[in-house]
């Protein structure tokens, strides 16, 4: 069986292009005692993986230049001579970017038996929802009190963090980048959304929408989103800093806001945090978000893609405004 | 009796001038029942005063135009009629930048019976001591294993952090702003010092005088300091934020550090404390910092202006690298 994968073939400086990736086919080998085939059937695509493309130490190892990159995936075993993952089994796992591989299954995570489509579980039910509630609930310690803002709000993460904030009872506020994506939100429930290519001052329209203050900001952008939120944050305020995606691309550094004496005199909390420290309780995390699903109180927002050779298109669509909600690749 | 105060006149637009103050003379009253007379010893002046000039929303109100301004202060009763405050107790309180007033003594302390000079308890053993104290220790959770980072080193706080954190068996790199002030931060056992007016590049330097990394960034300063330690840091470091005195006399606000998404990638925590907040830990500090200072084990540092019509000179001298230590006025 041959596998089509996706190399990164140069590093890119700004936003990444076709250019920086290459479709590749290889042969696979036969199996070994112990090794399972599978195939890929959705994959995920992350902000977070453009890190990931520059060669310098972090969290994660960087990408390698001319080999297949990973991330996040849901496949299928489809020839098995490992007794845990039969013919049929269905599993998450991490070698994303290429539509099957081998493997002795060893970081292979079992779809639990219920009855939702296998791609919540790279989003919602998966390292997306895990994200956006550690974010509000572990490391803001969200109370129902709580007004909430959320930028990127109609992403990935910030749809759920949405979602998940108003069944806390908490207030929220949402920022987006089309009127589009603040119907999105707004379908949600969500109480007033900025779209922020539309207001001259973001500091005015966040005052405006939330008169009150704002005491958790679930912080996915940075840059002038940083600096709006810092000037209306009410004292001891908590910031869970889960990414900025305003600086990913940045040719050069962007300078930061100018206001981060506010860090002093509102007594604030920024925190950052990684999905990936708090795998240990998804367990928690689960029982939560589970039933919210289950009784249609979170809904999952999904982008589809289809393809392995459409798979750096949705990657781009990222930093292009393309998504609404989870960006996924159906393979 | 007559009492000199400092007025402030006109709100500084960058670095303030002695043309924003004005010292005023003014006839006090006689005693009503229950009032005291006190005769300040020694003023107190703190960068932080320089944030209450600006007309705006704070933690604490800013001070008013054409009106005597205030801070801590320790001053003795010359005249009392009220027996909780006898003639010739000592009392801490925050009615400095005046050589006398009269007051109900309600927000009075008294200076406790130990063999300490006063002026001890605006410093290391009063309001200076226990930010320092604050902000490591129940802020960044201080752990004999940490690498600590103290800008401002050779100041008021800076120096009583650097001490605390060597007596809590830490690694401490210091930075300051000229070669005096490195001898003496060095003279305080700590184990490098970074004179940041002498190198280019103030993360190499950190970098060198800190291979292993920096666990702990306490925070005085802002700007380049914040950017050189978030290259610096470690993951999980903890950035107790204290103030950043680069951005108080700012005439136009000051860009942040280009690398603010190191909070993420390295999960860094950022908080930001008022010592006000802290008040009522006062005697945990205490039963830890008493027993230092009789052993020797911290100095106090001290730069000593004298006079009420010196005082402006004092607190302008703060934003000059003037001080040594705890910038005081003996009245």
């Amino acid at each position: 069986m041959n596998s089509q994968q996706i190399h990164l073939v140069s590093r890119p400086a700004g936003v990444p292009s076709q250019a920086n990736f290459k479709l590749v086919e290889v042969a696979l080998p036969d199996l070994k005692d112990g090794e399972v085939l599978v195939k890929n059937t959705w994959m995920s695509v992350d902000p977070y993986m453009r890190t990931r493309m520059i060669d310098r130490k972090s969290y994660i190892p960087p990408f390698e230049l001319n080999a297949v990159m990973d991330g996040g995936a849901i496949g299928e075993v489809v020839e098995s001579r490992n007794p845990r993952f039969p013919v049929g089994a269905k599993i998450s796992h991490i070698s994303g970017w290429r539509t099957a591989f081998i493997s002795d299954g060893q970081d292979f995570t079992l779809l639990p038996d219920v009855p939702l489509p296998d791609q919540y579980f790279l989003g919602v039910m998966g390292m997306t929802g895990l994200t956006a509630w550690v974010g509000l609930i572990k490391v803001a310690h969200l109370k129902p009190t709580d007004t909430v803002f959320v930028s990127a709000a109609s992403g990935a993460v910030g749809s759920v963090a949405c979602q998940i904030a108003k069944l806390c009872g908490c207030r929220v506020i949402g920022s987006v980048g089309s009127d589009e994506k603040a119907e999105l939100v707004k379908s949600m429930g969500v109480d007033a959304v900025i779209n922020y290519n539309k207001v001259d001052d973001l500091t005015q329209a966040l005052q405006a929408a939330a008169p009150e203050g704002i005491d958790v900001y679930f912080e996915n952008v940075g840059g002038d989103h940083l600096q709006a939120a810092l000037n209306v944050m009410n004292d001891y305020g908590r910031i869970p800093v889960c990414g900025m995606i305003a600086d990913y691309n940045a040719d050069t550094p962007q300078p930061g806001p100018t206001n981060l004496l506010f860090i002093t005199m509102k007594k604030l909390t920024l925190q950052g945090f990684i999905v990936m420290d708090y795998f240990d309780q998804f367990e928690e995390f689960a029982s939560q978000m589970a039933p919210w699903i289950a009784e249609g109180k979170v809904k999952s927002e999904e982008t589809v893609y289809e393809g392995i050779d459409h798979a750096v298109d949705a990657f781009l669509g990222l930093f292009d405004g393309k998504n609404r909600g989870k960006m996924l690749v159906k393979l």
